[in-house]
């Protein structure tokens, strides 16, 4: 928040001197963003592309908590986890729309920082904003966006292309973003009971994981240079074991994941430890990795071992295989997920 | 609400229970939906056409009062209310997203309602929903719709093509969707400080502008029919004033509307009375009508005359003329809109 400096109340502003002020940062820079902020609707012109869309929407107090998050952060991620189930398409993000609800206890400066992290993310992975609602709440805060991506019909990849014996695959590491949630809540409570500042230090690698999560481009970009086309994909936001059950029941398939092949960040081990969590399940269920789980042919093992970005964690079965989950003492358990009932009891 | 019927707790039936749930009843009707429900994003084929993509967000005690509004009425209004835009760049809504946040005080059955009425405005207007989110929320229901259209780009109207000594036209009449507004918090009042049930009788089509409006697709395609091409439109969604202001700052102009043109319906007008309201200015700055307002040409004048779904109310002037109403004694006043800001004070 920015109690330190200036204060501009909404009101001051209304809702017109508001939309005037985000229109005035934002600049289209794409030839396919006809028309950006100012209309009934944006306009885009496919340019004989296929057209993704998708939502997601951060509500105060259920996905982040403005306690530890600072606004720019918030605005960043908003952006990012949109981007990123558009590159989970194997698809290039392109346009967003922003509709935000927020109180009165926000003043105008909270709102150029939400932006500002937003349009910094667009700027990044060359997305337009191109509209938006901003509107009032008797609460929290509330960011819906929604991401528009653009394809050639035929390099779409979905969730239900894997075949029987195609091996699974994850970008990055696992587990980190969710340790770096823990961290947060164990330092807001510590300050709550103590007034004590913060102790963040050596853990820049998981908050960052937490907090500023980058949506896997140069994942999309590394499997076009290696040749490589997925069979499906999928991101990781609710955990590893979920969204290998996704994959497996979109193609009608088993899977069987190894324990000891989960890519797991020394930062994370040892903060795991520290809350006497295991590792494993962390990796399994921890949620808001934005990494990219696939699926390859056998065929394409060659081109992708060994490669520091990408781990291969099991392999796709036949339906009746089941959903399986291989410890490292070899010993064989139902693979389950968790994901939003988990988030629930935050 | 549905307390007479079973409930069943959202927690009982989980994320993936409820999107299976919403999946199920949703069914793809257009070519160009190519992929729905079920992947990191829905993919859509433009089929040579420019697209065009809104939102608006509706927030709990700020734009609904679940003390009134039926939840089916909600979800039919949330699209509409989409729709609207879009049919006001001349363009057709083809497919839409929904995020939504609710809190646990929300059975399942709840839900239902809410998709049964989204999904008839989609079948009304043949939309395909091919997507959301759907995530908790500590207090109260946010519904953020985005909508997909698809226009030739020839076709598409902007709010910024309006030309000196054009005709300003709109669609329907005015102020009603607010008067029902007026009615249903009086009752609430009344059923609040006596118990008394409320009297609705009468109010018929005041209430439904307010619960149900309908967005003007069949003024898209009367100016079709017509052949009138608007030089430039926008939907009237913040009351007359506001939007008449939009395509005159838009297309660098002024404009003089004159008071005794607007058209307010009888039900309108009397129930202003009745409140110790001008009717004038509740069809000026109301809001919530989702009618078309637009300027077309002089020489469309006798294509326009006489039809009763359209009302000439005013002209554009050249930007040195300002923006002015005109009162039924031809005295001449700033043209002066307030929007969101009124809503602020609801």
């Amino acid at each position: 928040m920015t109690e330190e400096n200036s204060r501009t109340e909404l009101g001051q502003l209304g809702e017109f001197g508001l939309i005037d002020r985000i229109a005035s940062r934002v600049h289209l820079t794409l030839p396919s963003s006809v028309r950006g902020i100012g209309d009934d609707a944006a306009v885009i012109d496919p340019e004989g592309l296929h057209q993704l869309i998708t939502t997601d929407m951060l509500v105060e107090g259920v996905h982040f908590d403005l306690g530890y998050v600072p606004l720019k952060h918030l605005g960043y991620k908003a952006m990012a986890v949109n981007m990123s189930d558009v590159y989970a398409m194997n698809a290039e993000p392109r346009q967003a729309v922003v509709a935000l609800a927020l109180s009165n206890r926000f003043p105008v400066e909270a709102v150029d920082e939400l932006y500002e992290g937003m349009l910094l993310a667009c700027r990044n992975y060359g997305v337009d904003l191109v509209g938006g609602d901003t509107t009032t709440s008797r609460s929290g805060l509330v960011i819906a966006v929604t991401m528009l991506g653009a394809a050639r019909k035929e390099d779409i990849v979905y969730r239900n292309g894997a075949r029987d014996n195609d091996l699974l695959v994850v970008s990055g590491d696992l587990g980190g973003a969710y340790m770096g949630l823990q961290v947060l809540e164990r330092e807001k409570s510590v300050f709550q009971e103590s007034g004590a500042q913060p102790d963040l230090d050596g853990n820049d690698y998981i908050l960052e994981r937490q907090l500023k999560p980058e949506p896997r481009r140069d994942i999309i970009q590394l499997l076009k240079k290696l040749e490589v086309r997925p069979t499906s994909m999928i991101d990781v936001s609710d955990g590893l074991a979920s969204e290998a059950l996704h994959l497996a029941r979109a193609s009608g398939l088993g899977v069987r994941l190894y324990d000891d092949k989960l890519p797991i960040d020394p930062a994370t081990y040892s903060t795991a430890r520290t809350f006497n969590l295991d590792p494993t399940t962390c990796a399994l269920n921890g949620g808001e990795d934005y990494e990219l789980l696939f699926t390859v042919a056998q065929s394409d093992f060659e081109k992708i071992k060994g490669n520091p970005h990408l781990s291969i964690v099991g392999h796709m079965t036949d339906a009746a295989s089941g959903h399986v989950l291989v410890d490292k003492q070899g010993g064989v358990h139902e693979l389950r997920a968790q994901g939003w009932d988990a988030l629930l009891t935050r």
